[in-house]
């Protein structure tokens, strides 16, 4: 039984957190690969469910009831942009948009924290991929003391029935935790400083974050913990190797739009109306 | 007792509508003025409440720490436009905005029913007023039975929950029913059809509704006795004379406004640190 499972793991399984865990990320090993023995097992499914997460949208598109919004968050570094690229680059943009949240404007600090996500939210029919997310707003501020406990447990119950009523009107709602290590982070910030593209923009702000890790795994596995529900549930993908992150992420997605059961609708043309409307009438 | 009340009364307490109360529309006679005798007993006062808002708006605006959201629900000819000019005229502009919503577009179709509604609400220090609502979500489609009563339960706790949510972020909700009497419709639609500047735009389809009437009443009440919470209360106007409504409007949104402990922020000068920065460090 082990060996079949091994031939054929389900990450929507094995990395789901269910309500009542915990150390959902201490409890994690980011350079795990749950389920999976080796890449080569892999890799040609990943590229299966990358086009066939393509090819779903266009179903989800033509179907028009529902739509998908995937919401990526992770420490600096931890691959929201490696995901975007690989596996929802087969989506049609037309029916594919991603919204980066950055540090809130002036507009966007002068309304309630949900105001700018809802807007960002997808139409029917389309995927909506956040970069970074209102888990920010429970997340860094929280790190930085910028909301109190209680403030932070209100959100909690906000963000849970924000999610629940996306998901009660038409919008799956899946969200992943990208889990990178503090070490694997090092190396990939050294690559990126060298980086002549990526090196300018860097700060040393963005440095100083690390200082804050074991922080930060406190608080989002906290957010995780109280926010990951049936209707919305967290994902936390061991990211270390990007090939697993990307084959868990894309092995997910694609279980959650064939679970919607998408139907291009059939249209019957209702041909005396036609012939009275080119009559005139 | 009664006496005093009468020269004193509070719209706020006598129109409000507490949970668990039943028939608010059917039991609320339009064409009644509770807590006033005649006209001539509130027209000042009217007056003072629309100068004071206007005057309060300014803290508001100062303060920048809470916003206020006025909700307008009524029948057609109820007097949705006419509380907006003579209830809201005070208040400057910049820190006012009134958003009509009208039949929703294709794009706001496409999303779910309070997607169009978040986005519309007032930023911090500014007043929203809503000529129309989310409340028709669970109102006119209602009554066209283009949803089933299931969701329409599930709208009512979601609306809740949604109301709560901006109320535990800094945003002020009331709600006002404009309750005019079948017969005053007729009257004022009448009026209506013989306005050269209104008469032109009016269809049959605007008439089509009042057949209806009795349905509006039964669902408009039961959406009221869902959704009048202690953080977003309703309040059913009689309005068929518009004195009355306008004082009674004015009287409550000058209380929720007064009740909000506005203050006009103290900056005081860090010296030191300006004269750092001018320094160049």
């Amino acid at each position: 039984m082990y060996a079949s499972f091994m031939r054929n793991p389900n990450p929507t399984t094995l990395l789901c957190v269910h309500p009542g865990m915990r150390d959902t990320l201490t409890g994690v090993d980011p350079t795990s690969t749950p389920g999976v023995a080796q890449r080569e097992d892999v890799s040609a499914r990943t590229a299966e469910n990358v086009a066939r997460i393509g090819e779903l949208a266009q179903v989800l598109w033509a179907d028009n009831r529902f739509s998908l919004l995937v919401v990526l968050q992770g420490m600096d570094t931890a691959g929201k942009d490696g995901v975007i690229r690989h596996v929802f680059a087969g989506i049609d943009p037309q029916g594919c948009r991603v919204t980066s949240f950055k540090r809130p404007s002036v507009e966007e600090l002068s309304h309630d924290y949900l105001w700018r996500v809802h807007a960002a939210c997808p139409p029917r029919g389309s995927v909506g991929v956040f970069n970074r997310s209102h888990y920010e707003d429970v997340g860094v501020v929280r790190v930085h003391k910028r909301i109190s406990r209680e403030i932070c447990e209100a959100r909690y119950r906000q963000i849970n029935e924000f999610e629940r009523h996306l998901v009660e009107n038409g919008t799956r709602v899946v969200k992943f935790f990208l889990h990178i290590s503090k070490a694997e982070q090092k190396e990939r910030l050294l690559t990126r400083i060298r980086d002549p593209l990526k090196g300018w923009k860097m700060e040393e702000a963005d440095l100083a974050e690390r200082r804050r890790w074991r922080a930060y795994m406190k608080v989002y596995s906290e957010a995780i913990e109280h926010c990951s529900t049936n209707a919305a549930p967290w994902y936390v993908i061991p990211a270390d190797k990007k090939w697993y992150r990307d084959f868990a992420v894309s092995a997910i997605v694609r279980g959650v739009l064939e679970g919607m059961k998408l139907r291009v609708p059939v249209k019957r043309l209702d041909r005396t109306r036609l012939e009275r409307a080119l009559q005139g009438r």
